[in-house]
């Protein structure tokens, strides 16, 4: 059995989405900037697909949702705008993120932290979380930004961003989210808090890779991170990806409309998994199972190397991960486990299973049954399982 | 008939190409950076594709080239680079583009201008194109950059970057081409002229729209556009758009295995529909023959606005163009007309044809029917043409 769990790094691309890509290829080929029925037949499916970009996070007429490249292009941007606009002219000096965000504004702060910005990272508390109050506590008249995750991609921890909103909008400091693991699990909707940016991505909500997006409230445009022949409203240059757009947009669509199955049946197995799993002595959950995304679970099992589960995991047919597949070629410990202050041992041994609304109980009870033999047999050949058991609660 | 006579605007997906992609959106949909066997059975395909990208351009394997998401990335990530490592830095503070480089080239140029960077603009002469001499006389000890494309897009205008990079390697100066409109039309060889960054994009080669490249030479890394997880070697963060990567390496591969063809049978054709506009009294073209890649003619037609020839020619089922996509929703004059000082009459009578290996000698003939009754039709109805006839040699 083939059984992939690895859904907070990417999704299969859904059969009706790629129907919807596919004449743009081949046959429906025009630029759309072109003048002449080559690009005309490529304006109405833009438009319906840019529409559903707009419902699916409830944006408004006179915000712009602006598509991307990816999330890492969308959170570079929020982040080297702000640069370009607020710290090198001097006008701010500070920014804040939670120290557990995507490597893609990880990266960038400490890029614009290197450029002279002030860079504040938030901690996480024992359960994972961000607390809205770091923010108040923080924050100066010299923030310009305030960045922090909807949902984390390693736990699945939804993080308050109702009350940071709140926190920005009382000290008039700019917004943004990335909802890249919010989409299709959670609600999001851009009128239901204060935000002013926020960032997602095709291929999280099995959408096509090579395509994302980014919302900026009315009045909030960036700076350009892309200049150049002025698509998309000048604000994000380069030829339209009709097929990537297409695609994202019907995805957008199938993502909100299977939101009730995603947070009824996709987390009923999620739990299913998750009791048979914690059944397991010495194993470890991090966030409440209230408090995050309903397909997201990372879990340690003491004395094993996360690698050597993967390794045992994917053997018998089923893809895991130990954390975000943009750091997992490193082989480093989970960032998440070292910012709760897990002891190393601990650190090296978390699992993250991310499912999808297409997994199906079968695949969850193989899942099940390959998870605790590995773990019978890597804790059989572990040394430091051996010596330090029930360390841990 | 359909006849598609813009492909410097964008390609048709060659079906070869979309096959060999077809199979990454929804069966082999893996991330490559995860650690199980959905994500290695990209590996391969993906080594493949990248292979070919380096044997199109002739890099060496100590190169880098990195795969974007279009050229306008590449270009702004050239320049903007360039901004944080020397001009922001103050170690130089000026550079040099041509005047009719793509508008990510031109806009990105005056952004950083605006932030402080001295820009030299080259001029084209009465042919439309560069002279490398102008580079020489523009250089400085304070120049970072040239920035000269290798053909234009408007015209087809080949312009001298083997001079110009040996200028640059005498002054120790950096030097990019952006070679969009140069891949599967003229060799191009990064080994063959002193160049350290190179553009191109899968779109105008038969490829897929929303994926380009950018070769940099070895020991000329720039710093990164998109930081974040640190695919691509670190120099170019973002989940790799595989489907993506996998066309654009096929896509070229077959561009440099039609190159001979392109320079013959495409040039042959296209020479035919040139001889035969030409014949058309008061008709004009700037640069000659033998100096322009063997697709493209830029033509002016006295007397008639280029929009009206466009909206001739598309209810005969003609794509064409009045130049670039990236600026045609504007309705502007040609730049490359203005910047050779045709009089403001003229600048709005330019027609871009572009061919492809597609374009067949059914479609040329019905083209050059459909173009002279145009021409007849429009002059008949000219005022400005009415009185002011053969002004122009």
């Amino acid at each position: 059995m083939r059984v992939y769990l690895d859904n907070n790094a990417t999704t299969a691309v859904d059969s009706q989405v790629f129907r919807e890509m596919k004449p743009f290829f081949v046959e429906k080929f025009g630029n759309p900037n072109s003048l002449h029925a080559f690009a005309s037949e490529t304006h109405k499916p833009l438009k319906n697909a840019m529409e559903k970009l707009y419902a699916g996070i409830n944006a408004r007429r006179e915000d712009s949702v602006v598509v991307t490249s990816c999330a890492t292009e969308s959170n570079n941007w929020v982040l080297k705008s702000i640069y370009f606009e607020y710290i090198l002219t001097g006008r701010k000096n500070h920014i804040i993120v939670s120290e557990v965000e995507h490597p893609s504004i990880i990266a960038t702060a400490k890029f614009i932290e290197s450029q002279g910005c002030r860079v504040t990272y938030l901690p996480i508390n024992s359960e994972g979380l961000i607390e809205a109050q770091d923010v108040r506590d923080n924050i100066t008249n010299k923030t310009a930004l305030v960045s922090v995750m909807m949902a984390n991609n390693e736990t699945g921890a939804i993080f308050p961003v109702e009350e940071i909103g709140e926190i920005c909008r009382e000290h008039n400091v700019l917004f943004h989210t990335d909802a890249v693991q919010a989409i299709g699990k959670i609600p999001v909707n851009v009128q239901g808090f204060n935000v002013d940016y926020l960032t997602f991505s095709a291929h999280k909500f099995h959408g096509p890779k090579g395509v994302g997006g980014l919302y900026m409230k009315k009045g909030r445009e960036l700076l350009p991170l892309f200049h150049g022949g002025a698509q998309m409203g000048g604000l994000r240059s380069g030829t339209l990806n009709v097929a990537g757009i297409v695609g994202m947009g019907k995805a957008m669509e199938q993502a909100v409309d299977a939101l009730d199955f995603e947070m009824s049946d996709v987390r009923e197995l999620r739990d299913e998994l998750e009791d048979e799993l914690l059944k397991i002595p010495d194993t470890f959950v991090v966030t409440p199972r209230e408090k995050r995304t309903p397909n997201t679970i990372l879990i340690s099992f003491r004395g094993i190397e996360g690698e050597a589960m993967l390794w045992d995991l994917n053997r018998a047919g089923i893809g895991a991960s130990t954390g975000s597949a943009c750091a997992s070629e490193d082989l480093e410990s989970n960032p998440v486990m070292e910012a709760i202050g897990a002891d190393e041992d601990l650190a090296h041994t978390a699992i993250r299973f991310s499912l999808s609304r297409y997994n199906t109980k079968e695949e969850i009870d193989y899942t099940i049954e390959v998870v605790k033999k590995a773990v019978d047999r890597l804790r059989g050949i572990s040394s430091s399982y051996a010596y330090k058991p029930k360390t841990q609660n």
